[in-house]
């Protein structure tokens, strides 16, 4: 059996509380599993006071990184104070002094992974992020290692729980979506400032991370297309029931020779899939391979507990791995970083897919007609309509579920329509996934 | 980058044959994965003529295992030929001849487990038998690695493909067993004898798997109550479906302070659960934990490529490990054997729970209050009742869920129902979790 392995955590917040409660409360079975015991010695973080409901000795409590990255007998550092800066230098640091990291921060890697990364394999150090996607869903080892045997082809994620929370809750109770998100603001669901989460960046954050993960190609946060959860209409969802669909924030990604299809955007989804059934704050994953076809992954995308047992997961592989030789074992990409195919990410106007359309439009004659003339000129054509609620007077909503199209087509139809005198506000338009995966 | 890994298989049936599909259609995405290259370079089948529709070249195809296990070239054996003997005896020879073995063999490790894992522990081998349970789902390595961090309390799995796809079968059509089967049959969705599989054998099988790598106790096979969807009736699935419940053949397990409880049985579930969902040939393993909650994967849990990709899995994960040190990273059952609780498997009439109950009684006054009052008597309450088809003089059925009550009361109780001269038939009894996980 190994010597115990020392730790030092940087960021004292729930996700952190939790590591420690769990590394106590599962002592002995962890010491079990890692062939070795795991012990936090040193805790960072600008409060110091603070009672976060679990002890902090035997561990000390300071205010200074430093005395975390600095500490020559620390093995491993945790960083979980998230954001770029100074997580970014934290972490550098930490891989410069020899430490093998595991941090749960999606943003620095989605955004400064690649030097991250190149830094750890210079250092021969090992990088567990397992916690930065899907909260206690162990998707990243199930990519990098449970799925190495397969080609991925496509995946398809709710990885957000606070948009999965608004959208469930104004699906199921026909509520707008300001007034659900108060509501989970107060619960605690979602935060003060919640633009992160439902504007999607934190998404594409983690659709970054899978994107690589899965294709082996290298990290494009930045050329993700990324459309939130903002202007999602509690009457569009009600006409995707009736359509037979289930709006959800959605993060795609498929491969292909010439590049990468990665994008986060509402999107409907056939009812009956089990993705559609994934509610409230829950995440999944629905991965399809080559060989494999589809496997799904489900559980909790956030919280302290949930969070910590991904943290422990990947403390417990560095563990083990160092208890049976010095090398790392997988790179932090499952594939060393110089491997990653350098694939661009595809442009939304380049794409296929269906879609729904609602227009509001003045009940008058002919109004149909005119928008579906306009469709058809640029080649879209009409799976379905609904139209009704007929009111003189007023506008309406006509709705259009279009087969197969092109987005720039799509896109440069939407304009003229948007130009008919008949038609009042903005047309909405939501992508629709048939067949996912 | 390490030598390559070389391997020779034992059993060339359809997995063996979707192995080397695989392993050389991605050779080179594995040799990055693995940090090496992985060659099947011996091949042993009794049948050395057969066109399994993947060129044996450039290995050889011998029809003796004896050329596999006794090469002293040969780093990692294969064992896909299943059942207990030879392959018990052929997975031996490997150990002692130093070899890693990778098995999809669910019924010896169930049954010859503690035999082989101290031996592969003595020699210092790997063990991995990912393709053992739910195909192409990773998981083994998800409870051993993924889910190390926490401490399961609850496991539900859908682990045979075969029986979920009748029962779903039977489901959607309203068909009655033996023609869903004989149906099966013929489209290869179930074997020529599919004994094991209806019986809950296979099942059993690998919830002993699953059993011991959640909740660390040694495995118990013949200890776990196994019931089959032989009498599963499409009458009860009907009232099932009234009730708001759906039958799977659950195989169920809970952590325990004095005793595990394990059994394999057909289940009512509620129809909003997603394991509900979970149709057709395949499989999904819903897990609780302590901290992390519930958890489920889903997918493939057969087929030749599909479970070609989980052994391939443990040959990338076996060729990692070799490539940065001679010991095992993560021994067999993911703790050391003798680390293992020898906790007993709970007897059936020593649980809990709630029962749907169906009995074929003449159409007469008073039927239900004396069933009711039988019931009554062994402390078992009565939470709905279903009573129609009223006819005359021939028998109708009285459908009954109770509340909460003890097996041992139930069992009492139906054997004097039976006796009841109004009562026609066996009672049918089947459980129902309400509460998963």
């Amino acid at each position: 059996m190994a010597r115990a392995v020392k730790v030092g955590l940087i960021g004292f917040g729930t996700i952190g509380a939790g590591v420690v409660k769990l590394l106590r409360a599962h002592r002995a079975e962890i010491a079990k599993r890692a062939g070795g015991s795991i012990d936090v010695v040193t805790i960072a973080d600008l409060d110091t006071t603070t009672d976060r409901g679990v002890p902090v000795k035997p561990a000390r409590l300071v205010p200074d990184a430093g005395a975390v990255l600095n500490d020559p007998a620390i093995d491993i550092v945790i960083e979980l104070i998230g954001g770029y800066e100074p997580a970014r230098r934290f972490v550098l640091t930490a891989i410069r002094n020899g430490k093998d990291v595991v941090t749960a921060n999606k943003a620095l890697l989605a955004v400064h992974g690649e030097e991250i990364v190149a830094e750890a394999e210079a250092r021969g150090v090992r990088m567990g992020f397992e916690a930065s996607v899907g909260g206690g869903i162990p998707i990243l080892r199930t990519l990098k290692e449970g799925l190495a045997g397969d080609r991925t082809v496509a995946l398809h994620g709710i990885v957000n729980g606070t948009c999965n929370h608004i959208l469930t809750t104004m699906t199921r109770e026909g509520r707008p979506f300001a007034e659900v998100l108060a509501e989970a603001q107060e619960l605690g669901l979602a935060e003060a400032d919640p633009a992160a989460d439902i504007d999607g960046i934190d998404s594409a954050h983690k659709l970054t991370l899978l994107t690589t993960l899965a294709f082996g190609v290298r990290p494009r946060f930045k050329d993700i297309p990324t459309e939130g959860i903002r202007h999602v209409d509690a009457v569009d969802i009600a006409f995707a029931r009736e359509l037979g669909y289930t709006i959800k924030l959605l993060a795609t990604a498929k491969d292909g020779k010439d590049g990468i299809e990665a994008r986060v955007h509402p999107t409907m989804i056939p009812q009956g899939h089990l993705l559609a059934d994934v509610s409230g704050n829950f995440n999944a994953i629905f991965v399809r391979g080559a060989a494999l076809g589809p496997t799904m992954y489900y559980g909790q995308g956030a919280g302290s507990l949930p969070t910590a047992t991904a943290v422990i997961a990947d403390l417990i592989a560095a563990t083990r791995d160092r208890a049976i030789g010095g090398a790392v074992r997988v790179p932090p990409w499952g594939v060393p970083q110089q491997a990653l195919r350098a694939l661009p990410i595809r442009r939304l106007t380049d794409l296929e897919g269906e879609y729904y359309l609602r227009f509001m439009a003045l009940d008058r004659p002919g109004v149909l007609a005119r928008i579906a003339g306009v469709l058809g000129k640029f080649e879209i054509s009409i799976a379905a309509v609904i139209q009704r609620d007929r009111r003189a007077g007023t506008t309406v909503p006509v709705v259009i579920r279009t087969h197969r199209a092109r987005e720039r087509d799509l896109a440069r139809a939407l304009k003229a329509i948007d130009t008919l005198a008949t038609v009042k506000g903005r047309p909405v338009a939501i992508r629709i996934e048939e067949q996912l995966g």
